[in-house]
């Protein structure tokens, strides 16, 4: 894959099949242990390419202004996810129902998160639809909620939005307020068995440059081929935070742990994949590292010291050969590294933290960058 | 009120305030438990009344067989419908949604089931929009799911339907079968705390001579006249019953029991009030009554036998006024007369007895009508 620059008249750039290993690997690392299973999402964006041919990418700066696009996603628990696998035809349902219910043709497909499905999702649907794909997302990681994104934060409304599944049900929402639209929709997928499409976010080309996190199918793309490097190239962390460094949002990165796995609580409720894993350091020093879930990682603590904390990502990764591991992945024993990064500037504003900080999650604590809490320099 | 004949040329017939008392009382006792409390339904069709004029009210025979008509409803628990009002601005954002989906002007408001509150709402909403409201409705009773309607029964589609609140929360949803619209409306109507209005069924003029329970409306207000003459005329019961030996539904009558509560079990739980009444015999005898409910009264025994059973009315009134008495204003001590009916023939074919007979509450037991279980005479 690479970016569309039409400036220079160049051919439409396209996701190949190639670019899918890659991206879902380095979507999954992104996910920090939440944003579903890589490698249904690789299977699911493959089927489509194979069958209906690569589709282009496109820069968010190369959006025209007043062009449609429409978020696309899976919407659920990842430990449900994964026993019952996506269906693009359900995407398309949502999809076409919300292109229908705006009236206006859909330019391209925009990504809502990064994560091993719901990188892939925007993708396999763009391949069955003949659109374009943004290279783009809200959050250049993964969240547990629908308001949880920069589009919201920045002023883009969340509904209407309209959630489906293969047995086309299809339910249009309208709610004044992202959360409303959130607590409507989280109750519906449960009802509906916690794997469905949602369709949301409806915006102008112009409001995504306003409010996108942008790059970020390149970045996770990159990522992935970092670690697949890591292979042959000795230490693997070392050779990911090598990549991490050269990045725009995720360069304040470091190891925050190196341990087993010593407690894993883990239930799917609310809606949600929620818990907590516990890990003991491997040297010996008897640190012990605490990480909470819903979905996706919210906070490392070592030793009670908060290390890392939403929206910076927290990320383990096994430790011999550097590949993601999911929430849902984790096992009693594992042995895994934890890294922490931070994120885009856009994710770290006072009104993006009012949505997705710490205060979002119920915590009482102040959102600190990796940078002051690890004392990474510049 | 008066039916609209158009071709005898009389000016069309309203719903005055004089009709509301009667109608509610009569809507209430065919609520069978259910249908929500006739004050407060009143009290909502009051208000619109004298702010917007009454409503015409048209028999479905003189319907054009293309017109399109909306069924409007409040939905959710009556146990939490008491303590917070109706919103008839609810309502008006779920129909004016489905009318906007669909594409087409509304002729007239259907009523779906006759109860204290949503005998009222169509009623309500009439004034408000100016439309006249059905002289029909989809089972001449109250039942407790959005599918168990003869509307359902004879082949038109619950959805599109639309439900919202006064927080300008509107979900639309399709669903290929009306038991999904159920599961789905009930999780969202949980969610959004019990009480919301399901504008649903919409459909031609043709439909609704097809599969309408006609002049309900009118049969609400003769009950309701009738318990208010009892009081002039001795027993209440037998005043009412000799008023429903002149109907054309509920002409198969008796009183099933004559006792007090002596156990009321009532759990708001699933989305319904859900429970069950045992009374004990006033006559010394020892017999003992169980009425179970999911909001409407499900089945009477007597002593373990079976006396009246859905479809069939189970109803309660006060002894002494023969006013009807809904689970919610079951009282611990109370002592009633328990009152079962036949139904409009249309309730109980095989078909219909699919949706909303003995099964289709989950009970092992066949349908026998009043008729044959209290061995009433033609």
């Amino acid at each position: 894959m690479t970016r569309v620059t039409a400036k220079k008249a160049e051919p439409a750039m396209k996701v190949t099949l190639e670019d899918l290993e890659p991206m879902t690997r380095g979507a999954a690392f992104l996910g920090a242990g939440g944003g579903g299973d890589p490698y249904l999402g690789g299977l699911v964006a493959r089927a489509a390419i194979e069958k209906y041919g690569p589709p282009a990418v496109i820069d968010v700066a190369d959006v025209p202004d007043d062009a449609l696009l429409i978020t696309i996603a899976g919407m659920g628990a990842p430990t449900v996810m994964v026993e019952k696998t996506l269906s693009v035809e359900a995407a398309m349902i949502a999809f076409d129902a919300l292109e229908k219910h705006i009236g206006k043709k859909v330019f391209a497909v925009l990504p809502v998160e990064m994560g091993g499905l719901n990188s892939m999702v925007p993708i396999a649907l763009a391949a069955r639809r003949g659109l374009a794909v943004i290279d783009a997302d809200g959050m250049g990681r993964a969240f547990p909620e629908i308001q949880m994104v920069t589009y919201h934060v920045y002023g883009v409304s969340t509904t209407p939005m309209v959630i489906s599944n293969e047995h086309h049900d299809c339910i249009l929402i309208e709610t004044r307020d992202g959360k409303r639209a959130e607590d409507i929709g989280r109750a519906i997928a449960t009802q509906m068995g916690l794997n469905v499409m949602l369709a949301s976010y409806p915006m102008t080309g112009r409001q995504a440059k306003q409010s996108a996190v942008k790059g970020t199918l390149s970045l996770a793309r990159g990522i992935g081929r970092a670690i697949a490097e890591v292979r042959r190239k000795g230490d693997p962390v070392e050779v990911l935070l090598g990549y991490l460094r050269t990045t725009p949002y995720y360069n304040k990165c470091a190891v925050l742990f190196d341990g087993k796995v010593t407690d894993l609580r883990r239930e799917t409720t609310r809606g949600f994949a929620i818990g907590h894993c516990k890990m003991a350091a491997l040297d010996g020093s008897g640190d012990e590292l605490e990480v909470t879930f819903q979905n996706e990682h919210l906070v490392a603590r070592v030793n009670g010291a908060t290390r890392t904390i939403v929206p910076d990502l927290v990320c383990f990764v096994d430790r011999e050969t550097g590949e993601p591991i999911t929430t849902e992945g984790l096992r009693y024993g594992q042995r895994a590294k934890v890294i922490g990064t931070s994120v885009a500037p856009n994710m770290r504003t006072p009104e993006a933290l009012a949505v997705f900080g710490p205060k979002g999650f119920g915590m009482d604590e102040p959102f600190q960058p990796i940078e002051d809490l690890m004392e990474i320099k510049p």
